[in-house]
């Protein structure tokens, strides 16, 4: 059986870039922060141009090819003039580059083979004084450059590589995993790879991490790790509690079976639709997906209200008695889907609406008063202490709730429900399995699911 | 509209024996209890003879018949020659008496058109020294009878038949209403019927009332009424919750709307078979209905253990998956009826099990081992911060519960099991209606229930 060390060390070598990639990324990073100073210079900025990210701490995964070029303004440019100004830089140094916006505009382009952002933000004297999130990151790379040795950037290769094996990569509101500067602090936090992986699989969420110590709030998040260089900042706000035991499995898994594969992600093979509609089948549950246009929006925007609209459905179907056995939602470019499971297709066309202790005289009396001439109604009659009726439901079938204007009653996100305004087409049962050319991966993940 | 003072006064009317009663059953007392002193005296007993029970407080409601003498004898009599000897006078007093078991035995039988009951008890000093539950009747009686005047006994005659009327009365175990001495007590309590209604319209349960302040223990029970005889007893003990609810019900009603119908049992008329199946198909529930034979015991043993039963079938309905919109059980001397309507005939093959939280390691682990190998589970997958897996489910219909072992899994009376045991048959949805022959009444107050 293969030892954690033989694991880590053959992993470690596939992950860590050869010289010759790092010297040719170094000579870009250098031509372009070059570049950089004198586009400020001929603007008459007085700031400074500095590489951030893992790529300027030595930490990135063999392969990746980011460089991320922080252009820094003096404070007292207003807002207008620094866009505008670090626009143009921008523009200068990647004359082929295009603009983007995160919170605030900024340029990205190719060089050299290279991924390049050119951001312009503010010079702060602290990570406290910020006036946009971006003009944190500086502080990141220079409190992790301090203290980072070459075993650190090792470990932190191979925890990060570890993360996107089990899926978890990523602060982006589509993953909700864990970031690289997260990632490196828990490294830096443990002193390694393997301690922070036995640490890990002892976590009991929620759990709170506090490098400097110096943390003023409390969070209610399953994992709190204070930033050094901001304590009022949680890291790991963006992980999902789910991520996070999803790291405690893995390191489970791993420490008591080493091996190489953990490190890639999974790469199963879709199944087909035949598969997909048989498995479905067996179930025996009432299945039905909602079909509609992807909304045009960034996925930081998109995930967040699939999901929230995957709830907000859900909570509608069990409000009608269509209890969910298990949902999913998933999207590319052009089309979007929820996916429910429910118990049953149909409801009685009763529902028990149990009223207030008959003892409780104010209420029990406006309830009793509210129903007892309603024909509609069974009762009122007298269960344990409390007045109860039975209600007819206009709601009896799943689908005259997912086919009906109640669907917009729920909860939806905004361009969510913009979209299934303008159409949606309902799937149902063996029916879904025709999705699987488009979404075999996910399909596959839901009929057949893994931690 | 009628007041309230009118029909309180038409309805006592009604309910008040007139003299010629009054007189023929104080003469048959009299001489019953003659011939039970004279028996008494011929086996050499230091007793006496008392009259209990409504007619000898003069509260019995015109028309009713029962003369209950109790034979006290003395508490150096050891238990079975006691009942040796009190069987023995009562055979005297009602040559064609037959005997009969409550606690212990006592005889019953008939004279001049009265039922008699004849008991033979101990005399103890305190009801707090009684050696059986008859040796405290004497004390209620001498209780009241020293408290009555003839107001009360005409308010306490028109509480008895409202709580008759509103189906209430009576604290054996199929009831489970109000006896006639708690009847009494409260009537006492408040200072007549009226103000017993506008109190009981306002009551909050739970609610204590100690006529003696003299309550040593607290009980867990709607309406606790500490007997004034006995500081560790609950008059109200057997009443149940909607019994009390229904009697609040009805005092704000007959308070608001004042009418002698409320004194008189309901008597709908009740509907035929096919408008039973037409009421049923309505609701669109499955409704299914376990006909049994009635087993050979007394309603004290009977009801109680039909309620249990029809609990514990719920419940194991439910725990399949199979949640019920309302239930029911009604019995006569032969057959025995279990009703049931749950949402759905039938499940998915799947039900969710929700594990541990990945942080609880021991837990975490030990579950996932336990179901990462089994093939016919889904999962283990992560949900929040959970492990959960959908297991296959057994049963997946409700006939394959109900027609199957898996019956005799949940709690059941010991007589019903048996019961169930030499056979039973389900009916389902509109057959069920077929039962209306037999039990129209208890059907028609199923599909339209009243408080």
């Amino acid at each position: 059986m293969p030892t954690f060390e033989g694991v880590a060390e053959t992993v470690a070598e596939r992950v860590t870039p050869e010289a010759d990639e790092r010297e040719r990324l170094a000579a870009a990073a250098a031509t372009l922060t070059d570049r950089a100073k004198a586009a400020l210079a001929d603007h008459d900025v007085d700031g400074d141009v500095l590489q951030v990210g893992s790529t300027a701490r030595g930490t990135w995964l063999a392969g990746d090819r980011d460089i991320d070029l922080f252009v820094r303004f003096p404070t007292d440019y207003d807002r207008a003039d620094l866009e505008r100004i670090g626009l143009a830089i921008g523009h200068t140094v990647l004359p082929d580059g295009h603009e983007e916006y995160a919170e605030h505009p900024y340029v990205t382009g190719e060089y050299e083979g290279f991924d390049v952002d050119l951001v312009p933000c503010y010079a702060v004297e602290r990570a406290t004084d910020i006036r946009s999130a971006v003009d944190r990151t500086p502080f990141h790379t220079e409190y992790l450059t301090e203290r980072l040795d070459d075993t650190d950037r090792t470990d932190i290769r191979l925890f990060k590589r570890f993360l996107k094996g089990i899926g978890v990569y990523g602060s982006d509101l589509r993953t909700r995993g864990f970031s690289g500067y997260l990632a490196e602090l828990l490294v830096l936090e443990y002193g390694g790879f393997e301690p922070l992986l036995a640490a890990a699989a002892d976590w009991h969420p929620p759990l709170t991490l506090d490098p400097e110590d110096h943390g003023v709030t409390t969070f209610d998040d399953p994992l709190t790790v204070i930033d050094p260089t901001d304590p009022e900042r949680n890291v790991a706000a963006v992980l999902s509690a789910a991520n996070l035991a999803r790291l405690q499995h893995y390191a489970r898994d791993l420490l008591a079976d080493p091996r190489e594969g953990v490190f890639d992600p999974a790469d199963r093979p879709p199944l087909d639709s035949d598969e997909i509609a048989a498995k479905l089948d067996s179930r025996e549950t009432t299945a039905v997906a909602l079909v509609f246009d992807t909304p045009d929006i960034v996925d930081d925007q998109l995930y967040p209200q699939l999901r929230k609209s995957l709830s907000g459905i859900e909570a509608g179907l069990e409000s009608h008695g269509f209890d969910t056995v298990r949902n999913a939602t998933f999207a590319d470019d052009e089309r979007a889907v929820f996916l429910f499971e429910v118990t049953t297709a149909t409801t009685p066309a009763v529902e028990r609406h149990a009223g207030p202790p008959v003892g409780v005289r104010e209420h029990a009396e406006g309830f009793f008063e509210t129903y007892a001439t309603d024909e509609a109604v069974y009762g009122p009659f007298i269960q344990g202490d409390r007045y109860v009726v039975e209600r007819p439901r206009e709601i009896t079938t799943a689908e005259a709730f997912l086919d009906s204007d109640r669907l917009f009653e729920v909860g939806l996100g905004a361009r969510i429900e913009t979209a299934l305004d303008a159409g949606y087409e309902l799937r149902w049962d063996e029916d879904i399995a025709s999705l699987a050319d488009r979404f075999g991966v996910e399909l596959t993940e839901y009929v057949d699911p893994e931690p």
